[in-house]
């Protein structure tokens, strides 16, 4: 084991119980390009400042593109000696420039360049997931568009409740990615701080241009104290978060799905190439895409539990705890990263069973307009509520639906029925009659479609 | 228990197991100002679209107002017959009004007026929120200014690592604070967007002017999908994630005073007020405040993970699973708002022991500068890094510190140290060498503060 | 506020930001009778040991009987001014009984005291939980034992499955309460370790029959490490976390009740006294008290998160943090108290529609029987499967079920399919054929109620 | 990709984006032996039970010895098209043997397959979890013992308490351990329950003898619902649980070698092979080891909340979100089996600074001593307690210890104070006075060491 970055005053190497727990390279090798890149930024700024001449920062420079040139060779960090990946970047450095590598570390620490790295990884990151949400939410609009007067009942408590346009069900599950992106950006934009300069926690005392560095690297600002520089980790639990409640999101679409997809509802199909079949039983047509979605999101609310878990109480300045935050942020990511897609393939590929969602419409889906036909012709609410509701019982007694009882058992219930109660009970009339924005009503649905096509845009 | 407002198809009441896990009272009797104000607001829209006369939203206005000086009179929702906060002021208005109380819950549910009130809640409490946060991070900078001077030694792991200003420090504690400040601004946005309008599920069928009721109950939005607008509670999640986040950086300040507060460290008193004894041990003194802070970062942690599983897997629409919302909320926010001040009084109290603090300062504290001094003699780093690690065990063998060494013990390691290679060890010049913004330079303190201060205004 | 247990050393009180933060009287109320009843044993304790004398333990002891009826009389905390029920306890003695009341904390703290009080009020809280929970499986082995011959769709993945007896699927979730039962069975005997005599953190210096105090208060054993004593919070944990998994049960259960109740199920109908309605849509019949249990879940799950990041990194002894034991405690036995005997009145009036579950089932459930009739013909189980699947493929696409394919379109896909194939698709052969232990055959299932009785008793 | 165990009734294959989402081969690849073990014992009970003939089963047995040769010849999944582990075993199976090994998967399912293979893993899991967690308590014991008669400060809050051995506080941090071994023996002893025999979640038609089954693959008992059986992940979780409340003991243990090796607090010293250095400061000598042992606590901590959440919910039968029970509990015990070594082995290598231990030792720790003092002498202890508290205040205002006080000032606080007052505030006979079980005198830690090791050899 290499211990070329701190073995000064140290004899002997690491205990063998202590190698595995003490090396993170298997973990953060995948910010190998991020640290040739700062690295290179930063032989740059000690040029600047003065500490290297052009010739050493030339050197270095050249040097790195020859790591990176390696590294790129290399499928992976298997048989590397090294603790982490900015061991192996320095060690190669200086194999292939020599002593002059041993300048590049000057003014800085791990501390402060892996913040860095992990940071320009993370502005990375999020732009793969906004880029993933938007497809999905693409889909679930052009899913929406093809279903716009398909009637299905909408629901609450799991039970019928009102009719609406499919569309818009499919609308309901794409506003929260929506949301969803928003709050991608903001984390984005929280990745924009530069920490480089803030050395192991004290700062850099070489005159090092901080905000050309910033500019170079892709930050929009650098940070304003070198102790929170090094042991900030905000941005990611708050990407945690922000992946965590995109799950949560996803995985009420999938309850969506899985529900619907049973044989007892059979409001859609999910699409071949979605579907998997049983071990044992032949028949089966399972929608595993949804269930596999619906538990990964457990685990992604397991990674912000986790992730504050691990910062909660910890002392003042860089602690070795903070290690632990690439694994939740990594995970987090990669999950998305394959959920995301699939789901947008899934709902690319849905099939909605017009005929079921048609069909399974109880006849009590339009109770409320019946109510409302009272209320608009002067009956309070309350008691327009109370009259309907005595004739769902008057039918439920006698094993007929709202649909079967005639205007006299109507009035029998409240004298200020109209004879035209009965058309009220028409799904068609019901959603057209919710025109408000965020309404069922045709013209509301195209509203919001373009609501969304601009909210997208924006996000 | 009264059904009023569902009862119509139903015969016999609640069982009396079901009785006290239905009813929410205990907990949303907090939203009644919301209820009755949105409720008022709700009726003036009925009227504005004609669905009520000018005598009946009249009266049901005079009658919700009678209704809020009934419920400011209680002191508390025990002993009321009613299942929620909703229930008990419809009931009450009908008590003072008459049958035309019922007209009050037209074209509205009980889904989007509680998602409504919540908002309402949820901007006041948010706003609340930010000027304890705010007055703490004024408690540190105030504090920060009175110590400029001092220096301690920054930490790594826990260990000693380079001296900094006791400002640098206090600040270092203050800029999480803002970023959360920020976050909950964010929070507050999400929250002014109008549920109302929604119904149950699918929308409101009389012409009711939502955007004027945004604009009247302090929304800037309406909702765009009324499916999304009942079940959404993605801003209830991240106020309890921008809590618990807050709790991991109150913790993390915690953690200091308890650890420096230590006879050991003896760095700061906590003042008193705020240190508490023991019932056992009359000599003890102990930061308890700082502890409970510790502590309390925990619950809000669980309150994060709590509501993100009530969340996931939901179905469609609105589901009685949400009303879990609240209690988590309601719980992270009134956390908060008493740790806050206590926190905020204990930082305004604390006492600095300046001599503790310098005397505290190993010789090996300025380590680094003196492996700097090499680089500016054109010493590659890694190289110092390794001379400088070589004297500390020369230093340590010999029972002697880094500062003891002469001249000529330095050049046995490295042939580059120069005559004035002692005066780097002098923590003042150390931490004035570190002039970068973010730094420990007193300038570089300074310009600190008035970041801070800007920051603050900004948040 | 009083300060009497630890004021000695100090000047002044508490500062006004500190007190709400300090005081814990509103939570530790509830464990007034525990402090009593270990008060007046410890008295004894120190009268054995002869630090009282039998006077003054008499007096103490009917001090603190008086003081027991004074508690049982105030309706609550309001109003006290102590910070904790210990130190209610101490003065209300010390009133009573005058100064020899300050003879009673003699070699004890609060630190022992309250973990002793907290595990005394921790056997009976898992007692209690204990019979709601075995109230539950009765219920579910009761509905079962109605139920053995109605034949349901088993499903995997939603899907429908096999078919199964309804009682198999009402037991299916009796089984994981019974490990609940084991589960609080285990933490009942974790909380029987007697921490009393264990002092703050180094032990008692009378001699104090350790014991004999165990034994008269309902311990098992004696802690082993005073440190330890004092700090250890597992038994807390753990009863929080077999809270949590009870929780994820009654959710399982609560899922099926809500999508077994929906319209498109239809297979169970919530019972009268547990449905609910709408404030707005007077149709609906809603399982609310599912959906409240599956809710209340999350929270569960947030105890479990939120208690052990409260323990996690704590320093050695006792530490104030600790005090955040008791809410998550408290929460999540009062959730399950109102959950369990809320889902068990549900389950007791379930009603299980017969028609609508004979009805649900699809020709293709028995598809595995199929195969499994070739397998039993000498076919390689992996061919059969195959075979049957390649038959649903042909049914499908002819618009027809599996039952409905003639003998000869069946050896089309194999010819080893016998003249009584078609028989094996009767879903009650199917059930009875699976006579394993475990399995669906009806005197399966009577050894299954036996075991579940037996496993009732023993747990 | 290979569809060979669902293909049936499937035309085309799964889509791109859905492949990597349903591949659980990466994860479930190190069940291997598991399943071909479990596999064989299939084998042999289908022989038994009729369903393959004898020269069948040795066929199948040979060829599953063949098919663990492959595997064990393999790095590792990469490459293999299989979605998953048993699809593997089987496609191998019938590389080798031919269609009969298409006659394995006759009577069960993935589903009790899966369940069956992870149990088997967890049970030796378990096994060589506990085998760690003894190990620690071992080392902690060992070092106890070269401990008994060195004498630190015991803490509460951080703040000195108490005269207690050195020995006596690494018990205290075993103790806990020893309560982890016991949980661990539990979980273990719910695996054994066997799900084989299950099927897919109806049973198995054929008379496969489970309990013969059961024994041959070291379960204890069959499970007793069909159901249940295959979706039944109470162990996973109580083992991700275990896992977490040990790395909370593990991150309290550590949260005191950072704290106690601290420069301040200099109590221990991190060993060779144990500490760290930095890459910017050559002096540092850092507790990596219990840093990262406290962060990983929180991952485990984690998973927890990942777990429950995952299995809240889940609607009745086997669902695919339970695929992700075995990476939660994977990645628990890959964690703890990484720690537990290094933290013993840092353990092994502590060294006690004695001298700094005697040194830090403060003036007042004996302050309760003084008290009992008074108690002895017949002064109520509250009474003591203040006396000491206003004797505390006397030498605070002088600048002076408790130690420094006269007899006379002793009694100008009390009058009761004997002329040996001062004799009470030796550490060493605080420490001796203390003999209760549980209690700091030599003879007491004697007793506590020798039930450690009987509750070890019990545990």
């Amino acid at each position: 084991m290499s211990h070329a970055l701190w073995g000064g005053r140290f004899e002997g190497g690491l205990a063998a119980e202590m190698v595995p727990l003490n090396r993170s390279l298997d973990v953060d090798w995948r910010l190998w390009r991020h640290d040739v890149r700062g690295s290179r930024a930063w032989a740059r700024g000690l040029e600047r400042a003065g500490v290297l001449s052009p010739d050493e920062a030339a050197a270095i420079d050249g040097g790195l593109a020859q790591v990176a040139e390696r590294l790129e060779a290399l499928p992976g960090p298997a048989g590397l000696p090294d603790e982490d990946i900015h061991t192996v970047v320095e060690r190669l450095l200086t194999e292939i420039v020599g002593s002059v590598g041993g300048k590049l570390h000057t003014g800085r620490s791990r501390n402060d360049q892996v913040a860095t790295d992990f940071r320009m990884w993370g502005m990375e990151a999020v732009a793969g997931l906004r880029e993933q949400v938007a497809a999905l939410v693409d889909a679930l609009a052009a899913k929406a568009r093809t279903e716009t007067d398909a009637i299905m009942p909408a629901y609450t408590h799991l039970q019928q409740a009102q009719p609406v346009p499919v569309a818009h069900w499919l609308l309901s599950r794409a506003w929260p990615l929506v949301r969803d992106l928003k709050q991608f950006g903001a984390v984005a934009d929280e990745c924009r701080v530069l920490p480089l300069g803030s050395g192991a926690v004290a700062g850099c005392p070489f005159d090092v241009d901080r905000d050309a560095l910033a500019a170079e690297l892709g930050f929009s600002h650098v940070s304003e104290n070198s102790i929170d520089a090094v042991s900030d980790r905000d941005w990611a639990a708050k990407l945690v978060f922000a992946a965590a409640l995109t799950g949560v999101h996803l995985s009420q679409l999938a309850e969506d799905l899985v529900v619907f997809s049973s044989a007892e509802f059979g409001f859609v199909r999910i699409g071949g190439g979605f579907a998997t079949g049983s071990s044992l039983m032949p028949q089966k047509r399972n929608p595993d895409v949804a269930e596999l979605v619906r538990g990964k999101a457990g685990r992604l609310v397991g990674n912000v539990a986790g992730m504050l878990a691990v910062l909660k109480g910890l002392p003042t300045g860089y602690n070795r705890d903070l290690q632990e935050d690439k694994e939740a942020v990594f995970d987090s990511v990669d999950t998305l990263a394959v959920v995301l897609p699939a789901m947008t393939g899934a709902v690319a590929k849905l099939e909605v069973v017009r005929e079921r969602v048609a069909g399974a419409r109880q006849a009590g889906l339009c109770a409320t307009d019946l109510a409302e036909h009272l209320v608009r012709r002067g009956v309070p609410f309350r008691e327009s509520h109370h009259a309907v509701g005595a004739l769902v019982r008057i039918a439920e007694a006698s094993g007929r639906e709202l649909t079967d009882l005639t205007v006299d058992e109507m009035r029998s219930a409240h004298p200020a029925f109209g004879d035209d109660a009965a058309a009220v009970l028409a799904p068609a009339a019901s959603v057209e009659s919710r025109a408000l924005r965020g309404g069922t009503a045709t013209a509301a649905v195209e509203v919001q479609l373009q609501a969304l096509a601009e909210a997208l845009r924006e996000a």
